[in-house]
C-alpha cells in the first residue's frame, strides 16, 4: 500500500535532484545534509547556530535516547523538539546502527535484537515494533525502519541473510507504523552490502512495501568510495523517483557531492563536528589541520569569503591556539565552522541544481578541494 | 607619585560604592565581575555570550598566556583583544598566583620566581618587571604588580615576609610601568594574610606609592568566610577612596555581596564557569545541582523570570540530562546561565546603590538565597 507523498521535486539536472520535503515541523530544502544531535544535543553547538548555519533538519539516535533519558520521559516533557528545544524537522534512526557498534553481548534473532546498554548494563530488546513505537514517542518527524547493517568486507550469504532479514523487519515496522497514522513519515532502508544483485532487490522489495521515502543504508562501513558510488548508482534508478533518498552516514563533502550527482537527496554524519572536536575545518579549500604549528602565527582567517561569520573573524593562530590548549571553545567554533561549510555546500547544490548548472558546480567546487589550503604565512 | 584616576564613584550607600572605570577598551560599571578567559578564552562560552550576559570586562592570567601561545606572539597579532576577538576591557593578572599554584620546582629570589612551566618543562623566570613587560605585550588595559601570595592558615613571619616582598615588587613595578607610559593601569596587591596590622600597613605603604587602583590579594585562599570579611572591613579604609578596590579571585555571590557591602568594587572568580561544568547553576533562589534526579522528569526551566533566555526557556529535564550525559552543550549552557547571573547580581547592586537601597537589596537577595529551589515536581 502507498504512502502518501511529501516529498515535491523542484529541479532535475542529470541525475541530480533538488527538492522540497514538508514535515510536521517544517520543511527541508534537498539535497539536505543533517547534522547529528547524536543523544539530543548537537556537541558543542547551540541549537541556533545549527539553524543558523542553514540546518533545516538534525538527526536523533534512538539507540542513545532510549537509554538515556528514555523514550517514555521525552514523550512525557513534550518530545524530542520541545525537549530539547530543537523546534525544526528531526529525524530518528531506529537504533540498530548503534547496537551493533556500541553495546556488548548482542544478540540477533528473527524477531528483535536484545542487547545490553553500554551505559549501566541493563538488558533491553528492540525489535522493528519497538524501533517504531520508540520513535513514536520521541516524536520524531521521520522514522526508520529497524534493520541489519553488515560491515564490509563480509561474505555473500552474510550480506544476504541480513538484507532479507532486513526486508521482514521492514514489512513489520510499516505494519506498526500504519498501526497509529500520524502526519510523521516512515523511511525503508536498502541492504545488500557491496553485492548490486542483492541492493537491486532490495530496493525493488522495498519500493512494493511501500514508504515515505528510502534510504541506502550499509556503505560508507568501510569499503573503498568507489565501492559506494557504484552502490549507489546502481540502487537508485530501482528507488521510486518520486520520493526522497537518502544515503545514510555519509560523509565527507567530496562524498556528498558525488551522491547528489548520482541522485540522492538527504545526507547524515558526525563528521562536521567530530573533526572539529579534533582541531579540523571543511573550507572550500579542503580540510584544514588546525593542530598544524603553520597557523601559530597566522593572522587570517580561515576563509576570508565565508558567510559564516566565525569563519571570517577568528585569526588561524586564535584558532590553532585554542586547539593547542584544548580549550573547548575551539571546539565549539570549529563545530559550528564545519556545520556552515557543509550548509553551504548543501545550498550551493540546491542552487546549482535550480539553474542547470550543477555540472559547472561540481567541477569548481572539486577544483577548490583540490587547489588546497592559501601558503603558509 | 599620584597617577592619573581613571575612577569616577557615582554614588555610595553606606560602605557600598558604584561607579565607572574607564579603560582604552572601554567603560567598566562597577561592582564589576571578571568572568575569567584563563588561557584567552571564557571555558565553554563564545565571548558574543559573556558580553551579552552583562560583562564590561574580562579577566586573562598571565601565567598561562605567557607559556602558551606567548606575549611576544600575541603582541604580534595585534594583543589580546585583536587575537581572542574580546574586543571589551581586560585586566590581566601578574601570573605569581597560577606560578605559585600550577608549576613544578619554583623558586622564589628577591630578584624574581623562577618555575618549570607546566605545559613543557621549560625553565621561566618572572621578574616584577617581566610581569609588567608580558602585560604590556598582551595589551592588558589593567596589569597587576607581581606579588606572593601565602596560603592560610600560616604563620606570621611567612606572611610578613611575602606582605614585604610583595612591597617591594609593587615599587619595582611601578618603576617599570612607568617607564613607558600609555593610557594602561596599574593596580598594587594588599596583602597580609590574616592578619590585620599587616594588611593595614601594606595598604598604607601601596597608598604611599600610588597606584591607579588597589587589589587586596591572598583571601579566599583557604580561611573562613568571616576572616575574609573581617580583613576587608580593616583594609578598605586604608585605601584611597578614590580608586577602585579589587578583591582577587573572589568568589560565590554571597561573598560578593557582602564584599560589595564592605566598599570592594571589583571581582574576578573561575567559579561562574566552573560550577558551570559541574552541573551547578546560580540562581537567585541559591545553588542548583542539576546533576541530582529530582529534576530528571522536571519540565520547568531554571527560573521562570530570569532575563537570560537560556535560563528560562531549557527545561531542567533537558539540563540534567546533558549533565548526566556529559554532553559539552550542558556544560556551555549552565556556563553562560551563571555568568548571566553573577552580571545580573552586580547589576542589581549598582542599581540599588545608585538609588540608596542597597541594604534592601542585601536583604532580599540574602532571602531568595535562603528559600532555597522550588519544591521538586
Amino acid at each position: 500500500m502507498s504512502l502518501p507523498n511529501h516529498f515535491e521535486l523542484l529541479a532535475t539536472d542529470a541525475q541530480a535532484r533538488t527538492g522540497r520535503l514538508t514535515t510536521p515541523h517544517g520543511v527541508v530544502r534537498s539535497p539536505a545534509f543533517m547534522p547529528c544531535g547524536t543523544a539530543g544535543a548537537m556537541k558543542g553547538v547551540h541549537w541556533r547556530e545549527v539553524r543558523d548555519a542553514g540546518s533545516d533538519i538534525v538527526l536523533g539516535n534512538t539507540y542513545h535516547l532510549m537509554l538515556r533519558p528514555g523514550a517514555e520521559r521525552i514523550a512525557a516533557l513534550g518530545g524530542l523538539q520541545r525537549f530539547t528545544g530543537w523546534n525544526g524537522p528531526m529525524l530518528t534512526d531506529s537504533g540498530g546502527f548503534q547496537v551493533m557498534s556500541l553495546s556488548d553481548l548482542r544478540k540477533l534473532s528473527e524477531n528483535a535484537v536484545t542487547f545490553r546498554s553500554h551505559i549501566d548494563g541493563a538488558k533491553v530488546e528492540l525489535s522493528p515494533e519497538r524501533s517504531i513505537e520508540v520513535q513514536r514517542l520521541l516524536g520524531s518527524d521521520i522514522a526508520m525502519q529497524l534493520d541489519e547493517c553488515v560491515r564490509l568486507p563480509a561474505e555473500r550469504a552474510d550480506i544476504e541473510r541480513a538484507m532479507q532479514l532486513s526486508l521482514r523487519w521492514a514489512e513489520r515496522s510499516k505494519r506498526a507504523f500504519e498501526a497509529a497514522p500520524s502526519g510523521t513519515m516512515l523511511f525503508g532502508i536498502v541492504q545488500g552490502g557491496d553485492l548490486p544483485d542483492l541492493r537491486q532487490a532490495s530496493a525493488r522489495r522495498l519500493a512494493d512495501i511501500g514508504f515515505h521515502g528510502y534510504a541506502i543504508g550499509g556503505l560508507a562501513v568501510g569499503e573503498p568510495q568507489a565501492v559506494m558510488l557504484s552502490m549507489i548508482e546502481q540502487t537508485a534508478p530501482c528507488l521510486p523517483s518520486d520520493r526522497p533518498r537518502y544515503l545514510m552516514g555519509v560523509g565527507t563533502p567530496e562524498d556528498i557531492l558525488e551522491a547528489v550527482a548520482r541522485g540522492i537527496d538527504m545526507f547524515d554524519c558526525v563528521m562536521p563536528t567530530r573533526n572539529g572536536r579534533h582541531g579540523v575545518a571543511f573550507t572550500r579549500f579542503g580540510q584544514i589541520n588546525l593542530r598544524n604549528a603553520r597557523h601559530a602565527d597566522d593572522p587570517r582567517p580561515l576563509g576570508e569569503e565565508s558567510p559564516w561569520p566565525a569563519a571570517r573573524s577568528y585569526a588561524r593562530a586564535y584558532l590553532h591556539h585554542l586547539v593547542k590548549s584544548g580549550e573547548t571553545l575551539g571546539a565549539m567554533l570549529l563545530s559550528e565552522i564545519n556545520i556552515a561549510y557543509y550548509q553551504q555546500l548543501m545550498q550551493g547544490m540546491r542552487d546549482a541544481i535550480g539553474t542547470g548548472t550543477f555540472e559547472e558546480f561540481r567541477t569548481r567546487t572539486r577544483a577548490g578541494w583540490a587547489r588546497g589550503d592559501i601558503d603558509p604565512r
